[in-house]
């Protein structure tokens, strides 16, 4: 692709790094943003450098926040300090808050426990995790992580180390999701939604 | 959508400005944006202002260019300085010359007539079209507009006005299917519609 000057193939190649955006969605942008006013420019080039500079992650929990306050730290009544949900990064903490399902703490460990991509226990967020866990106040460890061999690895050995304290350890239940066809799922999810079977429930 | 930070907020809100992205993407390149280091946010932060403040359009034909050095003012012996394509805008121009179909000069008028609008000839660089016409090198001018009735009412202000001129006029071919937008039609296809140009009439 022929471009007509120097900057815009900067800006094209710049751009085109962000994950999902081809050099034709780069070059889209570009000339949108030449369209609009230098304010607009501006604005946004602001916005991304606010953005790494303005922010920092949580000595506690690990979820980002801005000037060290983090919504841990607050003393929101409605929160449930006994329960705390342990999750790989802060998009998952969002998804969880969005579900309005769960008022408790969490825990953001880092990544997943990877041999093969030379990730152990040491480069995570378990540490401080045990350190929440021995004051004593936490009755309840959920595992909100990704259901492949790198999640339960990491569950398996989180669950390990904590198994001197006296906790409730769970996981998020896995099945079949809300609106999916049994015809369609496949085989792993079915065979692990009928083995975790629950009580059946009439709603009223 | 409940987000951590008013900075990761601004961030999503300035992103989501951006055509095609909405909050959900926007949060993801902002995540991603956290994951990376400091200089690959200023890099791109500073393409995007660059892209604004350090392009301009050149006063002959108003394609982008960068400190006033245009290619239509070159001296490449290859362009053939006795046609001229005119188009709507930048894109048009790029993805005609990444057809290696034309080597002529282009002109762009920067929109099309749209009463509806309130779009008429003299918000459109028509008057600097006739001023490189009536200099006479030009022997042939060929329509790239959009196949919509705005591209055809333009087509047919301009060779009116051009009339007097002598000068062959011709339209690019309906290969591209009417309805379709120049800017995304395929480099075959658009190739294949400026080699076979048929002659400009009004139809009466």
């Amino acid at each position: 692709m022929k471009l007509p000057t120097k900057i815009i193939e900067t800006a094209v190649n710049e751009i085109s790094r962000l994950p999902g955006i081809g050099k034709k969605t780069a070059l889209r942008l570009c000339l949108f943003l030449l369209k609009k006013d230098i304010n607009f420019s501006e604005n946004i080039s602001k916005a991304i450098v606010d953005l790494k500079n303005k922010t920092e992650y949580c000595d506690i929990c690990h979820v980002i926040c801005e000037d060290g306050k983090c919504s841990c730290k607050s003393n929101n009544p409605y929160t449930n300090k006994e329960i705390l949900c342990v999750v790989e990064d802060t998009p998952d903490v969002l998804a969880i808050q969005n579900t309005n399902h769960y008022n408790g703490l969490f825990h953001v460990i880092g990544g997943l426990i990877s041999p093969i991509d030379g990730i152990g226990p040491d480069n995570l967020n378990i540490d401080t995790l045990e350190k929440r866990v021995s004051k004593g106040e936490i009755k309840e460890i959920i595992f909100a992580l990704s259901p492949t061999l790198d999640g339960d690895t990491t569950a398996f050995y989180i669950s390990k180390k904590l198994s001197k304290y006296n906790l409730r350890v769970t996981t998020i239940s896995r099945g079949i999701p809300i609106g999916g066809e049994i015809e369609y799922a496949d085989e792993v999810t079915l065979g692990k939604s009928i083995s975790s079977r629950i009580n059946y429930k009439i709603e009223q």
